[in-house]
């Protein structure tokens, strides 16, 4: 009964532990042979990789310091590639890629031109078997991994490995609801830190926080079983017990949410602690029945400056180590949510029907300051993107006036609901899509280069792109004083060319775009960031072919200006278009529609993403360059289309 | 104490019951006049009504039938058009319009050109606070509609009514999630009839089906608090017992899942039992949580062959109201789904990797045939779009070849996992896309009439659309025995030209159109049931034009046969694209991108549905007739474009 240590002969010694662990690990192998001894160090080693990667290079440093004992815990007791890991949004892999060969110069240029993804990625490692950047995906597609094994009858282990935030993402809901129907082998390990990249909301929340606080549930059995068998008529009384047992099993043996599901509970267990956490997987693995193993973590644990700012940390640009501090260039314009969010307060300020909703993205969308400004007018429906929408359209159907604010990228999981839901109703809903046009360092899925082609088609949209920040106020202005109808705004990442807004923003014609320079030869439309290089581009070709361009901020790309494009291409040579989306069924496709319908020929070239998965960079500029979006190629083509090659 | 009856004075003597009750009814505050002895006989006139209209214009007469009694205490008790009702799906408002001034022939005209709409509609009455056609999107919405009220401070009810089936959608649960945190006053009623359109599946369907029967969760307190009193230590264990419910209450008071999510249960109450209903509904109205109200009813209730039949009856053509057979025309073709089905089925019994996926569709995708053949490879996930593909690419990453088969409006659900899971992994599902075109009696929520634009500009995807039901069947077979990227085909709904597939499917080359018929004045480039008109056309155009035009079977949509096109359009005078498509982003523009990248500037007219949201109606050559679709409006557009004016 007692806990006292062994004795007898002393423990054989370990062999002397190398400097540099993490420079011993090729793969997973090599983490299994490890002596447990050693682990604790390996996790500091890793912890100080991150921070030092991160620093240089951003990226997702909070979560990462976060699952650092239970990736390791993971990689001890399962065998990847065999077995089959799939990773909730995946920007919590870096642990994963250090322990899979991807340490060393590879990792050092993560999310960098050339380096590897800071997400997992199929093309990457065979050890990533599936991959991800928005959230929520990860256990409808570990059991489609699972149920393939299962058709198959072989034996290796599928395991879910998601956040907390999830679980408010409706299609982990829907997965969870085809667990117990679709497999009987599954490990879905919920990595529980109170926070998607805002703190959760919601219920959910609430309810896995008493989970993890309240002693009661690991407690019960026991405490009512001893308690019965102590009392004088305890043996009755214990039969009685087991009688309501069994009648009420569903509300009492099955009290966990999750068992409501038909999963079996574990935990929650500090998902700080090795050994702790190799106990509990292993256990889960022989599990006969699906298993949520739910562990509790510290973002940004094992750096102070982390683990104190955990929204801040949770996907940061480079910083510098010792004071967390930012390393942008001092001086340089406030990034387009910034200038969104004070915007927005300002409007909400002024008619308090208009009211922000994000779906855990408030500072990332800038709507954190309606938050702080204006808390009644400020909704956070947690990851539930479908949600935000409908709940808008609600709020619109009682003339409220939303402003729906979600990354270009991730509106596409509202795209049933700005169809069915806001478009066909009419509704006067405003969407403000950051994140349209390239997340360099984020990748391929993170750019927003899709949207213009997927809302284009929906009737009663209609669609601008400002050409800068005070553009961007007047816009939403103009869209939540006279909109009879949903309005999308679209604008980049990060910072504009720093057009401080005016003191009072206008109203702009919908659907008229703004002459920026005159010119009978050619006109060039443009959208966004692309109407400055259409400016240098113009006089460019002033002066190298001696052609007179006209620039258009096209700004609105429906209702298209109609007017001003048929009158230009009535006397032009070409049109060009220039957008940072894919050419297929973009602006400048709407451009070849409005010329086709109106039965005039005149050229057009389209300067647009070409229709390909464009991959992670270190910069706008590269990815541009690689994708002969840079002045230089694009130039040529215009002037090949110009003229036919004159001499040599 | 005793619940012996009144006692003294008789009641006063009713009225004279009119005859016909129905026709007395012009607004809600009718139904609350009437004396509650009446509503037996009211309910069955709704019933006679219900079942008269549908088997004269087919639909959803099963849900119908389902909630008459639950409608009628609905508005016994809330006032609409204060108070707003959300109905998921609204398929199930039939009896809501008949008893909110609907009723006589408006409703006799129910899905017909010019009648009432099948769903419920903003524009068609004040009674409908929110439209609906695709599910789980009441509880949603409902939640903003509350929270719009709260903001203003105004005390109307806003009751959401969901089909137990919304529960298997992630949406609902996005909102439920968010339910306690925006409001404190809201009614769900959970009509439970444990049928989507197929029988619902999944650990929510089990989960509600224990709630239902067991006795337990009501039962539960009153015994342990008798027994505790009756024990010799009664009144120390009764303290003990006290003590462990305030621990526990997490895990017992708050013991069904709905109050996991913070709402107070009340349920399980029979459907079909009007004082009951509106005794809970009384007593929801008063709650200051927002409440679930779970009610048990019976699609099809009282007619005996829709209820013995509900995945039949849920949505219906003309039927026979004696025998409840349908009275589609002998010797019609079958249907497309049916032909699809059947290919499956053949497919999936050549190769074992083969699966079908569905979203509660089984039936009207035509998956039924697989469930029954090969029940081990066929999924039906419930009304989970989002994890079906999900689902699905997760079992393609594993090598097995999914079939996902979703209406095409109802894939809008699916678009972040089409763009993010599926098609930038490249994985080889295949897509089937029934209803791609008009559902003319269902109207704008179900028209498939967008899915080519938003499809068309995502990287990887292959789209194609056959001329007929061999085809479909060669199609299926090419993508999945030749794809290495995800296929989408995209079929009409109802029957296609009646073409038998073959004894063996063919592989068709992928990116290849076919020529139908030779002319070098013009090209007709159809997609689909367009192919029939443009053979049509093109002889008209032979016989009143004296011009040859050719007419091709585009068939793939992406990648486009751009080496026929570009031979075409070099001697052409005119292209015309022919597609069931909105004209925006579609078919057409594929065209234009083709010819304007290529520097061609053949005039395209392109013949595709304007940018609106299309109304519905009885058939679809009513509705093209309406959008300028005809023949002879399309021979008149295309005479115009290749010739001005002659003479007069």
């Amino acid at each position: 009964m007692s806990a006292a240590p062994a004795t007898g002969a002393p423990a054989p010694a370990l062999p002397p532990r190398p400097a540099q662990l993490l420079a011993t690990i090729h793969s997973p192998a090599d983490v299994k042979a490890m002596p447990s001894e050693w682990l604790p160090h390996l996790a500091q080693e890793i912890r100080d990789e991150l921070i030092q990667v991160t620093a240089r290079n951003g990226g997702h440093l909070g979560p990462n310091l976060g699952v650092v004992e239970l990736t390791i815990a993971l990689h001890r007791v399962f065998d990847t590639p065999r077995d089959q890991f799939v990773f909730d949004v995946s920007h919590q892999g870096y642990v994963h890629k250090l322990l899979t060969g991807r340490a060393g110069d590879a990792f050092r240029q993560i999310r960098r031109t050339g380096g590897l993804s800071g997400f997992l990625n199929r093309t990457e490692s065979a050890h990533d078997a599936f991959g991800a950047g928005h959230a929520g995906t990860a256990l409808s597609a570990a059991l489609g991994l699972a149920t393939a094994r299962d058709l198959r009858g072989t034996g290796e282990h599928v395991v879910a490995l998601c956040g907390d935030a999830a679980f408010t993402c409706g299609i982990s809901m829907e997965a969870l609801n085809n667990v117990v129907h679709a497999t009987k082998r599954l490990v879905v390990v919920l990595n529980d830190n109170e926070w998607s990249i805002s703190r959760n909301v919601g219920a959910m929340a609430k309810y896995l926080n008493e989970l993890s606080t309240s002693p009661a549930y690991n407690r019960l059995y026991k405490d009512i079983e001893e308690f019965f068998r102590s009392t004088p008529r305890g043996e009755r009384l214990h039969q009685i017990w087991m009688k309501w047992k069994r009648e009420t099993k569903d509300f009492f043996v099955e009290s966990s949410l999750f068992e409501k599901y038909g999963l079996r509970y574990l935990g929650p267990i500090d998902g700080h602690d090795i050994p702790l956490l190799v106990k509990n997987l292993e256990f889960a693995k022989q599990s006969d029945v699906p298993v949520v193993v739910h562990v509790l973590t510290k973002k940004g644990k094992g750096y102070e400056v982390a683990s104190a700012s955990p929204e801040r940390f949770h996907g940061t640009s480079p910083f510098d180590i010792a004071t967390g501090n930012g390393r942008a260039a001092a001086g340089s314009p406030p990034a387009y949510q910034d200038v969104f969010g004070r915007a927005l307060v300002r409007e909400a300020q002024l008619d308090n029907r208009v009211v922000g909703i994000t779906g855990a993205m408030a500072s990332g969308t800038g709507l954190s300051a309606l938050a702080k400004a204006l808390p009644r007018q400020f909704f956070d429906v947690g990851i539930a993107e479908e949600h935000a929408v409908l709940f808008a359209a609600g709020l619109a159907a009682q003339d409220l006036r939303p402003v729906v604010a979600i990354y270009s990228t991730f509106l596409q999981r509202s795209y049933d609901q700005i169809v069915h839901d806001v478009c066909l109703q009419k509704l006067p809903v405003v969407f403000c899509l950051d994140r349209a046009g390239l997340s360099p360092n984020d990748g391929p899925t993170h750019h927003g280069l899709f949207d213009l082609s997927y809302l284009r088609n929906v009737p009663h949209a209609a669609i601008a792109q400002p050409k800068n920040e005070d553009e961007l106020a007047d816009l939403l202005h103009t869209a939540l004083q006279q909109q009879q109808q949903p309005v999308f705004l679209r604008y980049p990442r990060g910072s504009g060319p720093g057009a401080t807004p005016k003191e009072r923003p206008e109203i702009l014609p919908i659907g008229k775009a703004e002459v920026l320079r005159e010119g009978t030869d050619l006109a060039l439309w443009a959208l966004g960031p692309w109407v400055q290089d259409a400016l240098a581009l113009a006089e460019r070709i002033q002066r190298e072919l001696g052609l007179a361009a006209a620039v258009v901020n096209a700004r609105w790309v429906k209702p298209l200006d109609h007017e001003l494009l048929l009158a230009q291409a009535r006397s032009a040579r070409l049109i060009v278009t220039l957008e940072d989306n894919v050419a297929m069924g973009g602006f400048g496709s709407a451009v070849l529609e409005t010329l086709s319908d109106a039965r005039l020929a005149t050229p057009v070239e389209r300067i647009a993403w070409p229709d390909q998965f464009v991959e992670h960079g270190s910069s706008v500029e590269i990815l541009r360059a690689a994708h002969g979006l840079d002045p230089e190629t694009i130039f040529r083509r215009i002037a090949a289309r110009l003229a036919p090659p004159a001499s040599s």
